[in-house]
């Protein structure tokens, strides 16, 4: 297909990029590996990911692992591994996954190096990053040399439909599970006739046999590790979108799908006429930003604001939508039907012929409006709320809301519908509205 | 115990009333017995009811059965059984339940006079009134006459709380179910020991084998014919009612419970004071009275309540109770949160992967606010609402609403809020606003 055929042009890495990330990976594997096997512990210096798999897409990660003999201590591991780490990048930051590694630049370069141990079978791991030498092995092994360029369409396809990468800020797909989807249905073309027709629960494996239950969207059994869910990181938001994207893709193909336009930000007037449009209103709770890596803190903040989203509908308040943006400091916004309730609520308590309804008499009696009455055969109470309004309720009742632990201990501001749209805070409002998929932009 | 034996003495029929009872009763029935003899397919005349049971408080009905041959033709049963009533009573009406009869008054005294068959066994019923010659019978060989005084207190206690009556209008407690009850139970009082421990579902009966389940709160299967629970016009409220008033009445005696005050019409000051306080809001529908008797209008004005209520809460206002009042009209009020709702609603629709979504976004793309977009897996649209209000809503989409067939034609009228309590809805605001328990007032 032409259409295609001139975007894997487009999309190959030229030869110039190609010998650069050679020359690159080749000194600074050399480098690494002249200290690394100094120490008896280190079995093997490997090159893994997308370098190693000439499957990337612009400018490359050059991922390598340090591997150690299974008896070595942790501490002797991550001593040696980040030492080396340390010494061969002039740049380097130390980082924390489940498992310690280091990052930083070498010759322009985003580069990772990663201890982890030598296990002879995926099912023996120590740490959840031993399994990774496996992985590239796999494809080098399964990945036909003219699928390369499959996988690259199916990457680029996936970053523009902003559904690439399986870290907590995107829960897409990963670079593995792209790889997988082409070796097991050979073009980026029948990947997508393929999830055109996924439902929620598709199960897809290379191997035969048994395979556990998953309760996720999208099921792709590791086939170096059958207890395995390639795709568990995936979100059904992320799945949904992706069986979309495919369906409109091959109805009609667009370069759009792959290089979609910039979202911009809302403008004031746009905003405004949302608002006016709908009559919806909207709450933010921001924070400062929490420390720790992506990993953590966007889990965290959907947690905070799933805790926020209860608090709000506890209080009647009927949460449409929420989004959030984590930038200098956190922004989780809610999208209300309305932000002011009647000053009271009907409280249904237990039914009549229940030994524990004089517990509900007792704590409402004279406390309500009127008193308790029969309905349905169960006790009502109209009760007087604390607060009408959503921000004075969030205000006075945050700390109600189960919160996500980076967040504990943290200063929260309630900024109010007429605030909120009276400005700066366009970007996460575009978050929260502007609904386009990415190549409708 | 002296507080029962007062309430008995005020409770029980004066020796005047019961004479002139007698007096009438017997030139009744030998009126009745002259005439309906002398046709060959009346095999008897028979005196039912309280009048027969001597179980009546206040000034009784008296009620006569005409009992005919099984044989005989329908026609030929309502021909001579309602001739002979129109004869007898000077002042009559004909009735129709599920049966046609005579009711009038003679002598000042309510009169009925039913026509039925004389069946062997209350199995072999023709019509449902057959069934009452046997219940008379039942009550006369197990009520003691001691206990007869017990019914009256049970009945009074009945009437005082409101709960007497198994007509569609009350949905109570028969006078047949209070003497089973005291039959049962023994004395008054220990008929509310038992039914303050009462749990929906409870089960009493005079017989013992099995017996076919009920889905109703109170089962008392009917000693003439296990088939049947004499309990089964008894709501759930009505229920609940009766189990607290038990429960209030043993931990407090009081001849409040026998005789209530008469609950006054709310006045202008208290109802503003109401809907300010809780800033609820009420809407009413009114229609004509439909023609025809009470146990029919009763529940086809429940159905009517029910259809609007389900329009109003797809326009989403929810509401919070309801209740009606049938005078020279039916008026049917609504307590609302809001009668005001934003001008958008969110629609969910499929999930993106089932087939039909396609449908969902022909019908909802260029038509909603902005365009559907995905959450959660699913489709959803944001909806401009025909009404935001539910004066508004009613008033145009109140023929969407299932109403009961005697409304049928009817012209409705939509009352709003501000109008309701600007006055003249004193009386069925009372109903619906005024929650105190009669012994309470």
């Amino acid at each position: 297909m032409r259409f295609e055929e001139d975007l894997i042009e487009r999309i190959r890495p030229d030869a110039a990029l190609v010998a650069k990330v050679s020359s690159t990976t080749i000194s600074l594997m050399a480098l690494i590996r002249d200290m690394a096997m100094a120490h008896h512990e280190v079995v093997d210096v490997r090159l893994v990911g997308s370098v190693a798999k000439e499957t990337y897409v612009g400018r490359p990660d050059i991922d390598v692992f340090i591997l150690f003999l299974k008896e070595t201590p942790r501490s002797t591991l991550e001593k040696i591994g980040l030492g080396i780490g340390r010494e061969v990048l002039p740049l380097y930051e130390e980082r924390y996954a489940e498992h310690p590694y280091i990052h930083g630049t070498f010759d322009s370069f985003e580069v990772d190096i990663v201890p982890c141990y030598h296990i002879d079978d995926p099912s023996q791991l120590i740490s959840a990053v031993d399994r990774t030498p496996f992985h590239t092995k796999y494809v080098l092994d399964h990945l036909l040399s003219e699928q390369r360029d499959q996988v690259r369409l199916l990457k680029q396809f996936l970053k523009g439909t902003r559904a690439y990468g399986a870290e907590a800020r995107v829960q897409g797909f990963s670079g593995y599970l792209s790889e997988l989807l082409i070796i097991k249905f050979k073009t980026f073309r029948k990947v997508l006739e393929a999830s055109s027709r996924w439902n929620f629960g598709t199960k897809v494996t290379m191997t035969n046999g048994p395979s556990a239950k998953f309760p996720s969207p999208l099921v792709f059994i590791d086939p170096v590790d059958e207890t395995r869910n390639v795709a568990s990181a995936l979100s059904v938001e992320q799945f949904a979108k992706f069986v979309y994207a495919s369906q409109e893709f091959l109805a009609s193909p667009d370069e759009r799908f792959f290089f979609p336009l910039e979202r911009s930000d809302m403008g004031q007037d746009a905003i405004k006429r949302y608002f006016d449009q709908t009559g919806f209103k909207v709450v933010i709770v921001s924070s400062p930003r929490p420390t720790g890596i992506d990993d953590n803190i966007y889990p965290q903040t959907r947690k905070t604001m799933e805790g926020i989203r209860t608090v709000l509908e506890q209080g009647d308040f009927h949460v449409l939508d929420k989004n959030f943006e984590i930038g200098r400091e956190t922004r989780m916004a809610f999208l209300l039907m309305t932000n002011e309730v009647s000053q009271c609520h009907k409280h249904v308590g237990p039914p009549v012929w229940m030994d524990n309804s004089d517990v509900f008499l007792d704590r409402w009696r004279g406390h309500c409006v009127g008193e308790p009455y029969i309905e349905g055969g169960r006790w009502v109470a109209l009760i007087r709320r604390n607060h009408t309004g959503a921000h004075d309720l969030l205000v006075k009742e945050m700390a109600k809301a189960s919160i996500g632990s980076s967040f504990k201990g943290m200063e929260f501001s309630v900024i109010p519908h007429e605030q909120v749209i009276s400005g700066g805070y366009e970007s996460v409002l575009t978050e929260l509205l502007d609904k386009r998929l990415p190549w409708t932009i």
